[in-house]
């Protein structure tokens, strides 16, 4: 494809090429099948092989041991929201939450309404530039699960060390799932939206423990309740067919590209060729985060003004560096580096960065 | 497409071959952007021009008024079962529900965790077979709304006509969506999964009478309030974007074949060509259900045996008449001739039957 932008967008966002030719070119007529794979019955064998091997390499790849479940679900990271304290949480039971940013309010909000909720730390005193350390978490009896947001996409920070508590983890991972390994015995629960490194959008994956499912609620609509859905290996009801096909395509780029440890590593090029880019720029790129909260995944920056913030986004666009504008709600330019934009878009923006400098001191 | 199947799965299903080859060729560079769609932000220029025509078509198509609002939801129907009590019901409330069959029985479940629900008729007396009448129903006093599932998938049944009862009517369309007219001042609320006669799986569509929103219920996490989405125009969090797009192609394939009337006079033209080829074999096939409440969209049929449908089954498949089997909570078998399947298929498989009769006396 000689026309392929590079797309810094925050998600939904680059897959991977050889992913979208392979898709298209099986698009109307499935191996020889006479049909569209979305035109197939979720519960046939065609489609039952591509769920149950994308489940299988979603285990594989993001090296989930046994003890937990992947459940494809529905509704986004936001319907996980709600989910999670109507399953876990139950009569004298408190969840206890990171306010780290934008996410992990929505997080709050959303849980406010199905139990006892407090924040165990709150990054407004610094503006949300950091995360915290475990010493500086408050957390109270009876608290079932801390919550975390491992990496906010607006802020651009990341946990650069996981909590180290004696309560189980629950973490939304969106922005930076299957590009970091996990301590998988700190969590009861993993989940994140698939729309940034995992594909398309209209779709959650949810890591379960398997233990927990005997006491989460029953008293709650079925497709609310993670037991139903862990039972049924996710087909309760009709799946969200597509996203689950391509994100097993996805999987199978993660393995042949080092899986979780190539990802890991991309990734941390990646991030360092565009932090090195604003260090280096004698000020005129600033990045508003702590050092070693930096985010891998979504690099946020400032230039000298925002005139000149707006004249570097339109630049950039005609030079074929999209979707750089940072979130409406702090403004400045962010660039997304999810797994599946080649390195060579990054150096190419490093470039840019430096040249559109020296044009513009 | 020289291979294509007779697809008669209940769903997903057969979509429009050239809705397929159309989102094929322009999968991978979307109307020369660089990048495929499913790769864009959806808060960007042609994502929104997507979702904001998929939103008019619709309103369109299916001849809906103004005081509507539609919105894309994931979760399916199923998580419909349980929004729509936790929306609409208040203290004092009562929700009155239709039990027809398996989909009814669902919702029924559902709904019973957020509210005080009732049967207002049963069909298990007649072992499912057909609609009540108007007369049959008991409504009892305080009752928000009467839930009804217009037509039955499993079952093979619909209501010929509309209840005429005084309080609003809240209805699952799933399996007959967009193939019929609406007497829209009737409802508060209908819904259905896509993946029949909409797209592909992962996506719920809900017309919801914007005045009900004042009151709905504010008590509940944020994906699950239908104020937020309808302030958002479904666009509160990242939206299904695959099948909102492949949505928006069904419907202008729709609107070029007629819209709605053009929608029922396929269906009528197709279930009278099945149901004939039923009912002149002597009874060699047979229809469980009773006349007035046939399906136009899921006709289901026995054999003299059960042998003989195993055999029925299998040359059929040979002969390129995919999914004929019965649900498997009632055996027989079933063809699904939704929106998108041409007449071809179904007068092919009047034949198919004719001829295996012939051979199978």
């Amino acid at each position: 494809m000689a026309n392929r932008k590079h797309n810094f967008s925050a998600g939904p966002c680059t897959l991977p090429l050889e992913v979208l030719e392979e898709a298209q070119a099986e698009f109307v007529d499935y191996q020889g099948a006479g049909m569209s794979l979305i035109e197939m019955s979720h519960r046939g064998k065609h489609f039952d092989q591509v769920a149950t091997e994308a489940m299988a390499l979603s285990m594989e790849v993001f090296e989930v041991p046994e003890d937990f479940s992947v459940l494809f679900l529905q509704g986004g990271a936001i319907l996980q929201f709600s989910m999670i304290p109507m399953n876990l949480l139950h009569e004298g039971h408190k969840g206890g939450y990171v306010n780290s940013g934008t996410w992990a309010r929505g997080a709050i909000q959303d849980a406010r309404e199905y139990g006892e909720i407090y924040t165990a730390w709150d990054g407004a005193s610094c503006d949300y530039t950091r995360m915290p350390s475990t010493r500086e978490l408050a957390i109270q009896d009876n608290t079932r699960y801390l919550h975390i947001t491992t990496n906010e996409t607006i802020g651009g920070i990341r946990f650069p060390k996981w909590p180290d508590v004696e309560i189980p983890l629950v973490a939304d991972m969106s922005s930076e799932y299957m590009a970091r390994p996990l301590p998988w015995e700190k969590f009861d629960l993993v989940y994140g939206g698939a729309q940034k490194n995992l594909g398309p959008a209209g779709m959650a994956v949810v890591f379960v423990r398997k233990s927990i499912l005997e006491k989460t609620n029953r008293k709650i609509g079925r497709y609310l309740r993670y037991d139903i859905h862990e039972s049924k290996a996710s087909m309760f009801n009709t799946p969200p067919v597509f996203p689950i096909y391509m994100f097993g395509k996805v999987l199978k780029w993660m393995k042949k590209h080092g899986g979780l440890a190539g990802m890991e590593r991309r990734a941390a090029d990646k991030a360092g060729t565009l932090y090195g880019a604003i260090d280096s720029s004698n000020g005129y790129y600033r990045c508003p985060v702590e050092v070693a909260c930096r985010s891998h995944m979504n690099v946020v920056f400032r230039l000298p003004t925002e005139e000149l913030e707006q004249a570097f986004l339109e630049e950039a666009a005609e030079a074929g560096f999209m979707n750089l504008k940072g979130h409406r709600s702090v403004g400045g330019c962010r660039a997304s580096i999810y797994n599946a934009l080649p390195g060579a878009s990054v150096k190419a923006l490093a470039e840019f960065m430096a040249d559109f400098q020296h044009r513009n001191r």
